[in-house]
């Protein structure tokens, strides 16, 4: 677990970078950034910095924020009771983003994949995103992400957001949900 | 109908109105910016620049932009078929908006009513937005907005986008999807 510090100072950290992008929060946002260590206790590693802005049963809507060569880790969203799974877009809104999905793997991928959990690491066929940049994940298919050197911010637009469902391909993973301060 | 260059000078004033919001477009969503008159002829009074990041059976994300205090007309999102109606939220990026949705009328709203068009406003529940705040419409019911003197950007997430299944109070209105050049 983060402690309680570590938590404050990464969603200050996130509340920055977002501001930095010209992406304004509210006050209570800024206090609810969501900072996911995903159970690893690496956050610089293998981490993730959320704002949900909407999650209806309709539709859902967030900014993704990795820190410099931040990782979110290897997932897939299953199918829940009569969803089919989430479906989401991903759109690059500053720095770079490297995705793998499934399908053709590239020859040599240009993420680094993070060592103490390498063998979870299974995709590799490679999107890179720059900002104006997007690309949709269709339900159940595996992928993971990483910033470049500057970091990156993503604005994901999807169906709705049930991430305690989430499947990790690393079993030490434990997608906590909305941890606040 | 707006001509092939009023289109194209709408289309290019848009995406320089996004980029000054650090909202990056690829060449392609530049050119395909839409213009929407609504078959009114009156662009800068009423009238709405979209961007239309992705519309799927289950969600739909766009970038809606305003132009110094102009205004997108009432209207509403009724059901098709299966579909509630379109359910949306409106997150203001940049400049100012003054939306009007079904309840409670504002004594006095700070908004301009179009003159020639004054009998199809008939909503004036005052929400305002700045950047970083958000509302969201229910499906079916009557809404209508205006940007502040100095334009405005909103993010708009949402279930599926039908637009040509919008009714429109003022029954000149016509709803042409994707106008391209």
């Amino acid at each position: 677990m983060l402690t309680r510090s570590q938590v404050k100072a990464a969603q200050a950290r996130t509340a920055e970078i977002l501001e930095d992008a010209g992406i304004a929060l509210s006050a209570e946002e800024r206090e609810q950034v969501e900072v996911a260590s995903f159970g690893l206790d690496d956050l610089e590693t293998e981490g993730l910095q959320l704002v949900t802005y909407v999650n209806t049963d309709r539709y859902c809507a967030k900014e993704l924020v990795l820190f410099p060569s931040q990782t979110c880790p290897e997932h897939k969203h299953p199918p829940v009771g009569h969803d089919p799974g989430k479906m989401e877009t991903f759109r690059c809104r500053a720095g770079k983003v490297y995705l793998y999905v499934e399908g053709e793997p590239a020859k040599s991928i240009q993420a680094l994949i993070p060592q103490r959990s390498k063998d979870y690491y299974t995709v590799s066929h490679e999107i890179v995103l720059h900002p104006g940049q997007q690309y949709t994940i269709l339900p159940g298919i595996l992928h993971w992400f990483q910033a470049g050197e500057e970091g990156a911010v993503i604005s994901e637009f999807s169906s709705t957001s049930r991430d305690e469902f989430d499947i990790f391909t690393d079993p030490n993973i434990v997608r906590v949900p909305m941890m606040k301060d």
